[in-house]
């Protein structure tokens, strides 16, 4: 059986999800609880020695960070994650990583709390996040319009580029970031959101024990 | 003519001189000064729409984003930047993500001061890169370790994991992170520090004008 040890709100276990959905791997999941600091139990630290999640155990492995895991099953099941033409997936990959390099690892939890607390509380959560989810877009909305091309990010079917930008899209909107100076991105994230794959992949609070 | 846009200073653009210099690919370097803002210039914005180096010219296209620049030379040259093994690329991949996106975001000038100015002086420039390239690098050497293999990150020749790892060495030392803690990252760096396509491309700050 195929396992994702993930945590609803974690983004980059967001992004496995998509995946698995769009690959059609049925899967479970394990919940790794961040905010009680699950991940550096020494259980999670055996699957996943950076101490993170998501971790994916499939076909007999154990897998660690999430576009390497999205690269992975590309690979192993011709999931279209990556056009086939090496220029096509350079741009795919580019702004995958305009999402993966530029905003998300800043605006990851140990990041902005380290920010907040070092700070003194002259930086807010709300004012880093907003101030790098922005500056991030407007690099991602950039390479989107050039060029400008079909409904996702690249062409008319969802690849890696989506499958990173939607959890973006996400947090975006849970910070307060306001979408409409973005319309490329906008448009995905409106076509993401009727997608099957994506709409399964969405995160959902746990209901309380 | 292949044409690198860098900054001597930027380790994104150290890792396409890395790889170019591996591929034994000819090439000319254009320095987009980043203290002087020039990476924001019309000129800068029209190759790379976010704003940064490194961009590539190459086969006449225009390419941007390190690792995405990465792959394709891998693709297009046969470079082995990546092994055959659909397991083995996972393993070199996740490593190569470890530092560019677990580290080198965080630890990036606009990050780093945005913390520093906007703290008023309660976050140093120092406390901020030896904390996060520090913790990163723990992350680093867990992976290295599951399992232990060769004298470069993943076997006894390069990989993206070197190319991403050794630019990333270059920053600890430059923050004065001691590195004797982390034993394979310490053996990784010190066997590319004989390589002469890691040596060719160690960062030289200009001569003054």
């Amino acid at each position: 059986m195929t396992v994702l040890y993930d945590y609803w709100r974690s983004s980059t276990a967001y992004r496995v999800r998509i995946a698995l959905h769009l690959a059609g791997i049925p899967f479970e999941t394990v919940s790794v609880n961040l905010l009680s600091g699950a991940q550096r139990s020494p259980e999670n630290l055996a699957r996943n020695p950076q101490g993170l999640v998501p971790t994916l155990e499939i076909d007999g492995l154990t897998l660690t960070q999430s576009l390497a895991i999205v690269e992975y099953l590309d690979e192993t099941r011709k999931a279209g994650f990556l056009p086939a033409d090496p220029v096509a997936r350079a741009r795919v990959r580019a702004l995958s990583y305009a999402v993966a390099m530029e905003i998300h690892p800043v605006c990851n939890q140990r990041v902005a709390k380290f920010a907040t607390n070092e700070s003194q509380g002259a930086i807010t959560t709300e004012t880093w996040m907003r101030h790098f989810i922005r500056l991030g877009l407007e690099g991602v909305e950039g390479l989107l319009k050039s060029p400008a091309t079909g409904r996702f990010c690249h062409g008319n079917t969802p690849t890696m580029a989506d499958i990173s930008l939607v959890p973006q899209g996400y947090n975006a909107r849970r910070w307060g970031v306001d979408l409409q100076d973005f319309p490329r991105i906008s448009a995905v994230l409106a076509e993401a959101g009727t997608h099957p794959a994506f709409l399964a992949a969405v995160p959902v609070e746990p209901a309380a024990a």
